[in-house]
């Protein structure tokens, strides 16, 4: 389990930093997670300062509590040369550990990233959101080489997300170092994945707010227990609006930890 | 013309600041572009106070040159409600004109994009990059009511890029806001776009430095000598790397205007 700390200021306690509170959730939540992951939009819409907050943030995390990962959700992705002040940014001055990619430009774009062998990279397959379908249920022509792979696994008809799983999984993933993002909002589309052998682990956000469902979720894309990151946000994060608002995030990380294990 | 102010903080005068040396540049080039675009990677590489460097530049384009525009390179793309995160630091807090968006996750997602009518939305088609093809150049399968359309155009191959450039222009664009981004180094697929009626502006990279056929770009995408924003960064802002970079990235950016106007 991963908690997102997609702390948009617009939603905390008046009286508190954005710090502050992701300082208190982290508190509450440390003993439920694998992982946090802030979406660096909720910290780049606080302006100048907010690039600070956000390194703040994940500084306490690897003092305080250096066995939990930070993934940075940003969903970055731009040409080769470009790339690398992405790189230099995420693992080098904030320090985080994984970063999620957009794949649309490609692997040799993504070359900056997917060198950092030390580094999770975590390429965007199917996303969590409304109207996803758009371009990535949109199914592909294959040529005959790839055609024969599919084929072994009596895949006829190939979506984009699918695709772009098996490239990373196949091509990617050289170093060992690629994850991808699949949203617990289309379980179908995960258990796809899953059945075309492709074990990476996977990234799932969309649980909760979203309406992903957990049980069906786990049930698609459990490895032998393994396998799954699975982020819960706002639905921890605002548990509660009021003064017990780490209280409440820290009773549902536990109540969603223990739904999590029980299907694993 | 714009000139792209990647100014990677590796490659600049060592005795000038990221800011003084834009400023130079901007001075210098102002009577020869329709606007300028920073990438944010090369300002988000600068840590903490990367942001502020970035406000700093936009705000001086702004304040001095108010009829010329400013386009953020971020390629960024996320769900719909972090989207609103990404608007706000973009046009709200640094008070660009324009950004680059990735349509990898759909019209749905992007929509806080879209809705801002008063701002410019560049979608990714076909970019500039090496290994660009790997996705944007699959062909993918259409349902019927989209096969009609693209029969009466007599085009039987749809790559993802044409695909997206096309649902731009017919879904996307309702505010008449939107434009796309396609690479100099692919003058075939922009003269595709365009054959297919698609009279969006393109935000045109990849001149110069990365290869890309000024008079050939020029060629496939005008429109009675309009539509494109042709964009040079590297090949401009690093004309020299000496005391004369400013008067070097003058002269450069005098020369290519003039080779532009007389392709046109």
């Amino acid at each position: 389990m991963c908690v997102g700390l997609d702390s948009d200021v617009r939603r905390i306690p008046k009286n508190l930093s954005v710090f502050e509170f992701n300082k208190q959730i982290i508190d509450a939540t440390c003993d439920y997670v694998c992982a946090y992951k802030p979406n660096s939009a909720f910290y780049e819409q606080l302006g100048e300062g907010g690039m600070g907050v956000l390194k703040h943030t994940v500084c306490y995390i690897k003092e305080k509590f250096p066995e939990i990962a930070v993934i940075l959700d940003a969903k970055r992705g731009d040409i080769g040369n470009t790339n690398n002040g992405y790189v230099i940014s995420a693992f080098d001055d904030l320090g985080v550990d994984a970063i999620t990619v957009s794949p649309y430009l490609g692997k040799i774009a993504l070359e900056p990233f997917l060198e950092r062998a030390d580094k999770g990279i975590i390429v965007l397959a199917k996303t969590s959101n409304e109207g996803s379908w758009e371009l990535q249920n949109k199914s592909i022509f294959l040529d005959k080489e790839e055609r024969k792979v599919f084929d072994e696994f009596g895949v006829k008809e190939v979506p984009l997300y699918l695709y772009v799983a098996w490239k990373v999984k196949s091509e990617w993933n050289r170093n060992g170092n690629c994850g991808l993002v699949v949203g617990a909002t289309y379980p179908q589309e995960l258990k796809k994945i899953r059945d075309l052998g492709i074990d990476l682990p996977i990234l799932i956000p969309g649980v909760g707010t979203q309406g992903g469902d957990l049980n069906g979720t786990i049930e698609a894309g459990k490895i032998d227990g393994f396998g799954m990151i699975i982020s819960m946000s706002r639905e921890v994060i605002f548990a509660s609006s009021g003064k017990d608002f780490a209280e409440a995030a820290g009773q549902r990380a536990r109540e969603l930890n223990e739904q999590i294990k029980f299907n694993l």
